[in-house]
Parts: C-alpha cells; sequence; structure tokens
C-alpha cells in the first residue's frame, strides 16, 4: 500500500525532526541521505559496500535507465531491484531535471516534453504518465511526478507558467499512478516556483491538496545564493504537511544538509559527495580535504582521524593520493567509500542530536570543525 | 633465511609438479597464477577482494613504483606491504622488462641502462645492483635479477650479447643481495637466450650455478608463435633445479598456464585477465565471453554456470554488460574479480589433478569444453 510515515521525535529548538520511513524493501530512518545511483550502480561501489556503510536507501535517475539499458531490458530485468540485485528501497526521480538540463532541442508542450537524447540525438517523448510509467518499470518504491525544474535565476512569468503546468502534471501523474503502478509504489508531488514566495506558496498549497504520499521540494540548489537557498527552503519546508516525507532534491553539502534537516526536511540526495571523490576530494570532520595536494604525498595519517570507515582504518592519504594520481580505480572506490560513509554517518549523528534537542549545538560543533 | 621450497606430487604422466613455497608473509601452493598489482593495486580490486578469492601471492612492479610514488615515499611507507595494505606475499620484477619496453631514449651498457621514463621524460639510470636496492626498498619478498628480455624475431648475436651481459648482471645482482637484502627477501635468476637453444641452455647452465633461491624464464610470450613458446619452454624448464621453484614470467592465458605447468613451472603471471575485464571480456569454462556483444543485453543467466565466484552468483550477463557499455567502474571490478577467481580456481583444480595423477586428463577435458 506504498509507504508509511511516523515521527517519532521532534527537535525542540528547531523544526528538525526525527522519523522513520517504512517500504515494502524496509524501513528509512530520517534524516537521511541518499547516495545516487544513476545508472543502476553507484558509481564505484558495489552493493556489499553500501550496506556495510549501512546505507538505507539509494536514488535512480529515470532519464539515464530510460535511455540505457531501456526499459525493454528493465522489464525483462524484473525492474532495478533484481537487475542491480539491490534488496533496499529505491527512490527514482521523474526524468524531469535531466529532460530539462541534459537532453537536447527539447520542446514543451501541455502534453508533455519532446527531447534529444543527449547520448545519440535519438529523439523521445515525455508525459506525467509517461514519467510514472518508466517508474513502474523500474519498479522504485518511492517515485516522483514529471515536473520542470527552472535554473536561478529565471523571469517571474516564466517561473509561474511552469509551475502551473508542474501542477496540472502532478495531477496528471497521480491519475496514471493511482490507476497503474504496484501497490508497493508510492508517489510523491513536487512543489516548484523558483525564488518567488507567493509562486511556492501557491505550488505548496495545490500540490499537498494532492494525494501524495510525501512532497519534494524541487528547484533548490540550482543556481541561487546560499542565502536565498535557505530561505525559500525556510519559507516552503513549512507549507509541507507535517504527518508526510520531505524531500529536498539535489542537496548534499553538509551544511546544506544542516539547513535543510533544521527546516524540517527528512530526505536529501546529491551526486557531490561521489563525484568529488572520484576527482580525488574527500569529506572530513576538518572540512574538504584535496588528496591530491602535493602536501599529502607521505602523509600516513588517515583521511579524517575522527572516522572510523573503512578506508579511514587501512590507508593512508599518501596511498591514497597514489592512486588518484596514478588514475587507479581503487583510489575512485576508497575516497567514494568514504565521502558515503561520511555523510551517512553526519545524517546518524544528526538523528541522535535531535532524539537528544542537541541538534543546533551539534551543528555549531560541526561547522567550528569544519570551517564553515 | 628467504623462501624454502618442497615439491609435495610430481604427476605420473608430465612434468607437472604440486609443491609449496614458504615465505615471511605466508605460504603460497603451486602450480600458482599470481595478479599483477602494477602500481600498488591490482587495478580496481582492493585487498580484501583477493584474499577472498583467495590470491596467495600478487606482484608489483619495480619500474612503475620507481616512478610512482617513488622510493622516497615507499621507504618512508616502510615497503609495499604497508603501503598498500597487503599483508601477503609480494613478488616484484626487476624493472627489466618495462625499461626494455616502456621506457624512451634507452642506452644500454656493460654497466646498466640509462633511460627516459615514460610519464615524464625524466632520466634514470637503473644498475643490476639498484635494481635489488629498490626491491629492498619494496620489501617484496621474491625480487628478480635485472635483465634483459628480447623480443622476437630477434637476431642470434644480439640475442647472445644480451644473454652473456644478462648473466654478468645476474652475478652483480646477487652480490648485492647478499649484502643488502632483509634476510627474508628471496632472489630469483632469470634465464633469457630468446629462440635459441644453445643460447638457452648456456643461460639456464651458467644461471642456476649461481646461489639463486628460484629461476625464472624470461622472453617467452612475447611475440614468438605457441609452438615456438612451447619448444622452448619445454626445453628450458627441465635445465632447471628440481629443488627450487620455477616461474614463467608474463604467461597467463589458460592454455599457455597449462602448457608451462605440464613442463615443469610453478608460477606464472600476466595483466592479460585484468585488462580484459576492464575491457568488457570474461574468461570462462565454455572460452572468452565478450560481454559488450549485444547478444547478452536481455541474457540474465551468469557469465559463467560452471562458475561459483562473487559475480556470477549475484550478477546476470545482461546487467555486467549494461555497467560495461556505460563505462561505470562497477562492470570492471565485477569482471576483474571473475577472470581472477577464474584463473585461482584453474590453479586449485590444476593442483589437485596432480595430486591425483590425471593433469592431463584435465588439461584434455579443459580444452574440450574451452574449445582449444
Amino acid at each position: 500500500m506504498g509507504l508509511t510515515f511516523e515521527v517519532i521525535k521532534k527537535d525542540k529548538n528547531s523544526n528538525a525532526r526525527v522519523g522513520v520511513i517504512h517500504t515494502a524493501h524496509g524501513d528509512i530512518p530520517t534524516p537521511i541521505f541518499m547516495p545516487v545511483g544513476t545508472l543502476g550502480t553507484v558509481k564505484t561501489m558495489s552493493v556489499e559496500e553500501l550496506k556495510e556503510m549501512d546505507a538505507k536507501i539509494i536514488l535512480g535517475n529515470t532519464y539515464h535507465l530510460y535511455l540505457k539499458p531501456g526499459m525493454d531490458i528493465m522489464k525483462k530485468a524484473g525492474g532495478l531491484h533484481n537487475f542491480m540485485n539491490w534488496d533496499r528501497p529505491i527512490l527514482t526521480d521523474s526524468g524531469g531535471f535531466q529532460v530539462f538540463s541534459l537532453a537536447e532541442r527539447r520542446k514543451i508542450n501541455e502534453n508533455g516534453v519532446e527531447f534529444r537524447s543527449h547520448i545519440d540525438g535519438s529523439k523521445h517523448f515525455f508525459t506525467p504518465e509517461k514519467a510514472i510509467s518508466i517508474q513502474n518499470d523500474i519498479h522504485s518504491d518511492i517515485m516522483m511526478s514529471f515536473d520542470e525544474c527552472v535554473e536561478a535565476p529565471a523571469d517571474y512569468d516564466y517561473v509561474k507558467q511552469s509551475m502551473e503546468r508542474t501542477i496540472r502534471w502532478a495531477k496528471r501523474g497521480l491519475d496514471y499512478h493511482k490507476e497503474h503502478s504496484h501497490p508497493d509504489q508510492s508517489l510523491f508531488g513536487i512543489v516548484q516556483g523558483g525564488m518567488y514566495k507567493d509562486l511556492r506558496e501557491k505550488s505548496a498549497c495545490q500540490t499537498t491538496a494532492m494525494d501524495f504520499d510525501g512532497f519534494s521540494i524541487g528547484g533548490l540548489s540550482v543556481g541561487e545564493t546560499k542565502e536565498e537557498m535557505i530561505d525559500i527552503l525556510n519559507f516552503t519546508t513549512p507549507l509541507l504537511p507535517e504527518n508526510k516525507p520531505r524531500y529536498n532534491m539535489g542537496v548534499g553539502t553538509p551544511d546544506y544538509l544542516f539547513e535543510s534537516y533544521q527546516a524540517g526536511i527528512d530526505m536529501a540526495d546529491c551526486v557531490l559527495p561521489t563525484r568529488i571523490a572520484r576527482n580525488g576530494t574527500a569529506l572530513t570532520s576538518q572540512g574538504r580535504l584535496v588528496v591530491r595536494n602535493a602536501v599529502y604525498k607521505d602523509d600516513f595519517s588517515p583521511i579524517d582521524h575522527a572516522c572510523d570507515c573503512y578506508t579511514c582504518r587501512n590507508y593512508s592519504r599518501a596511498y591514497l593520493r597514489h592512486l588518484i594520481n596514478a588514475n587507479e580505480i581503487l583510489g575512485a572506490r576508497l575516497l567514494t567509500y568514504h565521502n558515503l560513509y561520511f555523510l551517512l554517518k553526519l545524517c546518524e549523528n544528526i538523528r541522535q542530536s535531535i532524539m537528544e534537542d542537541r541538534f543546533l549545538e551539534y551543528k555549531e560543533e560541526f561547522y567550528s570543525k569544519y570551517g564553515y
């Protein structure tokens, strides 16, 4: 019957809250960070490693999976869980973000979006119904409504028109979902409206009036300043119902996570920790560490003394620097493992701090060490 | 004290034999295949994965490690075992093969070889003593004498002159070893002589007259036909003492392994299984399988039905093809794991077949399925 959500504890001094999302593939404690597995793999990681670091849920990207391996193979595989050997929850985006940022020669009309594949230039057409149908074939646990994500800065009239269309698309997707999805699958509505509060309010009001299982905030961390992000986040989050999970899409630096959770967000995701890992940068309790730097060439201490992950328990900065400089895959693996572990552990610590009504103290303590 | 070697069983119908090499970092059952860890990592693999597949010994490349990370860092790390977190035996080549095949602007004289780094063009000079000194710093368990490996086909006079110099270099390296190596370290002499039996005989005779801990056959699988390889292999191997380990360098396809072990070889290594894995090719009991092929796009069976490795237990050809086609690192990882497991399991089966005096039957059975 889709997901159920419980709020377990509210922080006394902020809007932060601890909860749990129950799904057919297991429970997800919140606040949670969700590693991104764009093409049916969290880049460089095995599913055993993801379980070892206790990732509770991962993302798949609808646009990418639709193009490669394609829905014919996905259907024959019996969905993404089977295909990639992952038995915990999967969340999929709607494809909207990539269609509007990655695909070529887009033509938008009321019915949907025509676009060309960024891989081979082939022509495709996504509608709100098709976006759900693809996510049905992927068999994700938590699906997203098809939306348009507008980059900042953007013209008021365009954002308004786009947001209103996204609401009409949400309704169509929801209708399709109720008729066609597997009973285990849940669907979230997405609040848009750019940097305009009246549009955010209208979007939130009309989207939350529909019978979704949870609500996402889209269109943040897409070009605006941090102050604008925090402002819109704190304006929009309270407009979402308390009894359903709230997801801030595409957010994943430690400060954006803290700000999101402080505002009452339950879920977040970002490719940043995995992407910067492959490029040789680690997230640590003392801030970012660029492992490539020559200063680490004979530094035999771990990436982060405060971390007890597999990488930090077994490997030195000098070895990791050597691997990254030699373009060895193991370097990307070990840093990806560390960065994901770091954010998952951060979420665990945040949940604990909320349980003990000391979220803001923990945030301050973290920021002072991290150097924010 | 270096290594000790025991022959446990000789096959009744061939020169194949089962033995064990004892080293300070553990025992190595023979015949053995040794995965290659060029730059301080067996490409794409973690040390836990290598242990899980029960790799007993891995290789490091002296030339590569000397250039990157360099001996300053290697010494500060306390050797390669510490640096890469591997506590089982390590074998290093002498650097000779890469100096003669990869480095640029070589100038050979009696004292050694001047060359330019293939990475940055910097000038270096290797002598037989320096090759041992570098391997001392790497702290490998089994070191190789500095040699010149001549590609086939090659002129008799050049091969003769080169082989004679390699013998003089062997003596110099051995003298240096006796004075400077750690007592745990062992040194092998290398028999050269190209495709000329009289030169092979002279090289074997003079090299085995020296007090090495084992003997390698160099200069095979370097451009000659398979028939020539088998001919020289079967001519040379019996010239090596029975009571010391014998190593055929750079050999790693299943047929070359069978031929080597049949001739009485105990050790072999090759980058082939790991290199073809990264390119999407698997070794299977039914021959090579090119996972990229479109025919596997919706084939949900494992790479090899007869294999019980992690990859074959959990992943389909369709998923692996998808990963390889999408350039996902997990694809290279899963195929590398399978290919190494396949060869290690093959060696285990070969040892078992020798113990039961049915090596030749096992070879025939394997060849008939593999399609040789």
